[in-house]
């Protein structure tokens, strides 16, 4: 798989936090990309967040660059407003281009003053950096607590040639609502408009971060961004944009079930599977509510088959169904079958379930056509420890 | 502080659960009493909740008993309405009085099938066994993971003379929604008619249970119930019923914070006071969205003044307030203010949050009347210990 043409990356040590891993990055497309962003809803907005969606109403959605820090979240800072403006300032009078193509992302902790000094003395070297085959670079420097980092290529053969999507993202946090920062910026070489690329974002956003348990309404910071900056000169036919809206889906799915492999503490990946709902949006709502409960992801840190905790999860979902319809397969074997206990070995249960991957199943006989998958991780101890004291 | 009148107690090892402590308990009442519950509006509500509706409704909101085990939720379960109806009838037979004057409760693992014999054969002993002093044992037998027994006693002097309200719950889990399973019984010697009773019972939820992060809809067998069976032969007032009406929310709201103390794991309590909020519900939304954050509560667990996760959880609550209006104190030192870092002395704060205490205080200045209060506790490694194999 290859990158998507037209595109350098460039990402160095800054001072903004504490450890000396790279805490700054820079994207910078050759030529302006057309560029959609989907942004938290919460009501405490970072200054970055503020600032991206301005910038890319006012280049109406155009972009050159995606300017990154991690290490502080620049939230709830009286210069926080200042220190955004003048770093992607700094950025956009070295690249030449309007301040408006620059587009912002922070992460890291909230409430502490971002020295905008930091960045702006560092944009030389961030821009003499810049190279086609530092991608994961970048991808590095946008950490926080995750132990790896996280990319998807994927490529699409179209009849005027090969274009490329390529997607990196950070997931702090348990997964878990009200948990994360998410930052994803996702890259294309194709011919899209902006329109496009705003729709194309959307559906993908629809059914892989928004079925992780970080929502699009949850932290402060949360950021996703999609560019095309059309360097492959591959304009898709409209029966091609499909296929290149399937790929952004595909990698954005593929991070999303990354950063649930690496939520905070996270021994295992917990993918859940709805089906039998009356609507998606039902399915979304059992789904969501069984990845949420502390229980449920307890018992699965401890191999323990506890269908109980799951059926109650579903059942204050706020969906509708019988509970007397519901089967519930852990690892491909049903423990419950028309809501009441299914015969399972207990030892052959439990190595099951000492898998880093589990799958619980849960399905309605009988009910509507809504179905869903959803991605969390287990709750264990690590969790805490690593959020006892983040801050300090 | 006296227990009401007219009230006797039991309790005794049925072999429900599998270490030897007390599981089955028996409320019984010597006159018929006014009776009204609360219960969870989980879909997947457990035989005794179901059970217990039924007969409230067939008395017209009258009851003698009240049967409660530990151990075993009876829920999901193919027997479960055949145990819950045969336990019952064996108690309500050897006092000689309509099933329907019995009610069931139940708390435990579900999915597993209840054996009705190991309660119908006890129920000579635990008749044989009962004494209007043996209050605590009925308190100790109905806990699951609880570390305490816990009850609250209240009395009126009225001028027709004095009554009092007791009341007993156990509060399993976390304190979080979908983490409980939660009974709670209140007893009082008024005399009250089954309307008052249920409004008195409703009102005093509202402002205790429904403000712990344990909500009336969340696990398969929550249960409140209230009596009174009229022994002082104390009939109130109009102006007197208000009376009694707060003694019933002083008892509950009793009980809640005493829940937040001994949550699964917990080393802290976690009061949460809102005010400035546009409305009372607004003012719930933005605690509840604080109590639930595991951010929030890792955070107050290792002593950490994190405020950003305070401000972060509030702001996707989906409450509406203008964050640079927010003031947030820790221990009443106040660590935000207009929504900014407030200068604080970071060991004095560690200190003060090594309290098993603690206090958060979200304010919003120039806000409107919505103010409330929320109970929860912090999130410990030894939570997860508990709950990663409950049932095994």
């Amino acid at each position: 798989m290859t990158l998507p043409q037209g595109y350098c990356y460039s990402a160095l040590y800054a001072g903004i936090r504490k450890t000396s891993a790279p805490d700054l990055g820079l994207i910078v497309s050759d030529t302006l990309a057309s560029a959609a962003g989907v942004f938290t809803r919460n009501l405490a907005q970072a200054a970055p967040v503020k600032l991206a969606r301005t910038h890319l109403e006012r280049s109406h959605g155009t972009a050159r660059a995606i300017l990154v820090n991690a290490g502080n979240a620049n939230c709830a800072t009286r210069t926080g407003g200042s220190t955004a403006r003048a770093s992607v300032k700094a950025v956009a009078q070295a690249l030449g281009v309007p301040a408006t193509r620059v587009i912002p992302a922070s992460t890291g902790v909230i409430g502490v003053e971002l020295d905008s000094s930091l960045i702006t003395r560092h944009v030389p070297a961030l821009l003499n950096g810049l190279s086609p085959d530092r991608f994961e670079d970048v991808a590095r420097a946008m950490i926080t607590t995750d132990t790896v980092i996280k990319t998807a290529v994927q490529e699409a053969e179209l009849r005027a040639g090969r274009i490329s999507v390529a997607a990196m993202t950070k997931g702090s946090g348990m997964i878990h609502p009200n948990m994360a920062t998410t930052l994803c910026f996702v890259l294309t070489d194709a011919v899209l408009s902006p329109p496009t690329v705003r729709a194309m974002l959307r559906e993908g956003i629809e059914t892989s971060f928004h079925r992780l348990s970080v929502d699009g309404d949850t932290s402060t910071n949360d950021t996703a961004l999609l560019l095309a900056n059309g360097a492959s000169r591959v304009a898709p036919t409209r029966a091609e944009r499909r296929i290149i809206a399937d790929r952004v889906r595909s990698v954005l799915e593929s991070l999303a079930a990354q950063i649930a492999r690496d939520g905070e503490g996270a021994r295992k990946r917990i993918v859940i599977d709805v089906s039998g709902a009356r609507s998606t949006a039902e399915a979304v709502r059992i789904a969501r509510a069984i990845a949420n409960s502390p229980l449920v992801k307890t018992a699965i840190a401890g191999s323990d088959p506890n269908w109980g905790r799951i059926l109650s999860a579903a059942g204050s979902s706020g969906a509708t169904f019988a509970p007397s319809k519901v089967t519930i397969e852990l690892q491909g074997v049903p423990v419950c079958r028309s809501g009441l206990a299914a015969p399972f070995s207990e030892p052959g249960m439990k190595r099951r379930l000492d898998s880093p991957e589990c799958e619980i199943r849960f399905s309605i006989r009988g009910g509507g056509p809504g179905k869903a998958r959803f991605w969390t991780c287990d709750l264990t101890e690590k969790y805490i420890e690593i959020n006892a004291s983040y801050r300090t």
